[in-house]
């Protein structure tokens, strides 16, 4: 089923079929604010001084198929996978051991490690934690034929795209339906003409739970009390605003909550956190309305998820100022912590301690293990250890891949070529890495692209599903919202000679299910 | 009152204030399709050879003051201005003799009276017309400080902007009211604290007169029925696409009606009329779907509005194609005549006949006199009138503008330029213009605009009032759908040494009524 699938789709175009579907999705985009600012690549930054310019994101011109039983499984176990990252940010104990252990391997971790210890001991004032996570799958094709979903990776800070994934799924299934009475957008298929993508909600869950924090922060600490807000925090160089803007709006016109943006690099100069005041309020100052200032109630980071962004003893000093404010953080710095790949090989790693089922106590054993059916075995490279055995053995390894531990930490190794790379280098370095098992995506899915410099292209395709939740929980464990709703659907170009995932193309797309 | 409410307005900006505005307005446009595709002078062809790049549509950072009377006013009148113009249309006897007096002088209109006898002397097989109207007037200071509302011109062709000005207004808005709960987007002003523009229905109103159009023509003129379409017919080169989209996405979305956009050059290639089908039924082609033909109850014309668009024998050979076909047009060639300078100066024409009562017959008096109050005087320049003589006298001169009556004829000459301009030229080509009575907008008003390169310019400025109307009729003057609603401000910058309206920016702006 799932390759007769594949192989027939998408319908061929023919060049005028081709023209007009592009020539839609590219007027649709801009329409809807299906939009990214183009990079300096699409367009010099001195060809557009003023930064006016705007070009469609990059999307696919089909929706693709996606296997039921695997998006049904993703949307059922969300809410369960927001408590797990819930419950790891709750045991700080279980996290510092985790961290410990990187410490030498990983700066970024260690210097976020360092933010919560200034913060621990000076003592928080914030109980609350708020989490916008996306859970990321492929769906795994077993030697069976059938499809397995397997996580490929668990976001706690800055997940993005919900936004416009939403816009996404609207594209497509309107161009499925147009023209009204008579669509005849694509050519004839029977997946075209017998489905359509499911609801996308993402921007509905993602404002609610930021709607809910706000809400649970309570009155103004301050004397007289401060109107309150949502402060989203993003990068200076942005491009991807209109992804936050979806959820700004959303806050701001069905929330009624005020929302102001500030890049990382001005949060010093606009925010304060008054010394007379025990409970640490954050101040918003409004550089364009000098007599205004509000409370910020929910810190929504876009900002400060990779270690390229701290350039500077500053960016901790403004990390550090944030974490110690009274404000609800999304995420906190232990959260963020919770999201490492160490934490995701720990919990999958098939022959150590049980620490999901420690997590999930309480939650029924069948779900429990439904959740670690999503795990792809991982392992890290200590003497002794089955992941050692796995990587060196040039048989098992070939079933592999080899990722860095560390955020931003260089380029994955695949199969064959893992055991030669690790002899390359010597064994105290090895504790950067982990082995995974290799995650097979359908072999024969294609898709048509439409980049965001307008290039079409049509080829060989990997889809990564990403299911978004939203959970805000006290430090005790006690959780006070907890929702799943909305996805995203990124469907990458395959290079057919490498192992693994390689650039090429990235676009937003949507899901047809079958 | 009117005076002081210019005076002070729009409030100054401190750098922050307009930097947060500007990227405020900015990224609103972007995000919900106020947006253009940029001209070569942003950006050259070569740097976005697939034409993905837009930008905002110009606009102004704040809503403009408008004297509620003549807002009222112009509102109140539109379906009686529908109707005035629907009877010129149908009087094709006084077309003919104004037309008549034209042709030297006009090559344009003698075209188009020309494609309108090849297609009479067929036969018309189509008896319902659509127009989608739009009523230009300024608000015209007497020297009482009084503001009396005065017409600039009627569009009876491809009235643009009602979709993107809805949009401003949406805009101006939202910025009103931004953030929720304690509004301080603009400086504070007692204007923009006290009001909100008034509803903008203008998208809406005109794509209700496309669908009622589209509901007029009935069923299938074809054996066997075939599925039925409105067509867009639009310039190849169109920048202000997401304006058109913004009404065919009402058409699709809320009425149900399949909309196909087609370039006025593959037009004689994507339709056709079967000659064996004495009614004439419009064909479309889709190219993208070479198994459909669709039927097209409803031309409407985005393009084929100006003379330069007619650049060889194939453009009247289109123009004459789909007027003699079974498709309703909006509008038809004798109703874009209708639309002509010369018939608003005979309409205006203090001295002459009075055509407009003949025209309102069965209208209460006192309403024809209101919409005779909106006419500023204008006359020819023929031998012993009174035109004649208000040019040529230095002192009437100055309170006039001599129009050219061609489309896109020239330049307006003004005040005490106008008799050595005459005399310039001999009397034979006087009749190539028209004298109007200048109108006198408020001298001081001002506003910020962002141009759609991003340059942001404050300065005195003119603002024009176009309001939106549809009506659709039957030749013999019965009328079936008659409806006003929505509007668009066009705030200019203003030459202060120069009698008239001058270029330097034009933006889309919203109002406010005082």
């Amino acid at each position: 089923m799932a390759e007769s699938i594949y192989s027939k789709y998408p319908p061929d175009l023919s060049p005028a079929q081709q023209r007009f579907l592009v020539t839609t999705v590219k007027d649709w985009a801009i329409q809807n604010g299906l939009a990214v600012r183009p990079s300096p690549a699409i367009i010099p930054t001195v060809a557009d001084s003023n930064g006016v310019l705007a070009t469609n994101a990059p999307v696919t011109l089909f929706p693709s198929p996606f296997p039921r039983t695997c998006f049904e499984e993703a949307t059922a176990l969300q809410k369960i996978y927001n408590e797990l990252y819930a419950a790891i940010t709750c045991n700080e104990e279980w996290l510092k051991e985790i961290v410990e252990g990187l410490i030498e391997v990983d700066d970024f971790v260690s210097n976020l490690w360092k933010v919560h210890l200034d913060v621990q001991k000076e003592g928080y004032v914030q109980t609350l934690s708020l989490g916008l996570f996306r859970s990321d799958y492929m769906a795994h094709v077993l030697p069976t034929g059938v499809a397995a979903l397997k996580q490929v990776e668990f976001n706690t800070i800055s997940s993005s795209f919900g936004g416009l994934s939403a816009l996404v799924r609207q594209m497509h299934t309107e161009l499925l339906a147009s023209p009204p009475v008579s669509p005849i957008n694509y050519p004839p298929h029977p997946l075209l003409q017998s489905e359509i993508p499911p609801e996308n909600t993402a921007v509905e869950t993602l404002s609610a739970g930021l709607a809910a924090a706000h809400e649970a922060y309570g009155v103004s600490k301050s004397t007289p009390a401060l109107p309150l807000c949502v402060l989203f925090v993003v990068q200076e160089t942005e491009r991807n605003v209109f992804d936050q803007h979806a959820l700004s709006t959303q806050l701001k016109t069905v929330h009624n909550i005020p929302v102001f943006r500030v890049a990382s690099v001005d949060v010093l100069d606009h925010t304060s956190i008054p010394s007379s005041n025990s409970s640490r309020p954050l101040f918003y100052h409004p550089p364009h309305s000098p007599d205004s200032t509000f409370e910020v109630t929910t810190i929504y980071l876009r900002a400060y998820y990779s270690p390229d962004e701290y350039k500077s003893s500053r960016d901790w000093l403004t990390r550090t100022h944030l974490e110690r404010s009274a404000a609800i953080k999304c995420p906190t710095v232990l959260n963020q912590l919770s999201g490492c790949k160490k934490v995701q090989q720990v919990l999958a790693e098939p022959t150590g301690p049980d620490h999901l089922s420690s997590f999930l106590k309480g939650i029924d054993t069948a779900i429990v293990e439904r959740v670690r059916g999503t795990f792809a075995p991982q392992y890290d490279l200590s003497v002794n250890s089955k992941g050692r055995d796995l990587a060196l053995n040039p048989d098992t390894a070939l079933n592999h891949v080899l990722k860095p531990q560390r955020e931003g930490g260089g380029n994955n190794v695949y199969k064959s070529d893992i055991p030669d790379f690790l002899r390359s280098m010597p064994e105290s370095d090895w504790r950067g890495w982990v082995l995974m098992e290799l995650i097979n995506p359908a072999p024969n899915a294609q898709n048509v692209a439409l980049r965001n410099d307008g290039e079409v292209i049509r080829g060989n395709v990997i889809s990564e599903l990403g299911v978004y939740g939203t959970i805000l929980w006290e430090n005790t464990g006690k959780i006070l919202h907890n929702e799943q709703g909305g996805y995203l659907l990124r469907t990458k170009g395959k290079e057919v000679n490498e192992g693994g995932v390689a650039a090429g193309f990235s676009s937003l797309d949507s899901v047809l299910l079958f």
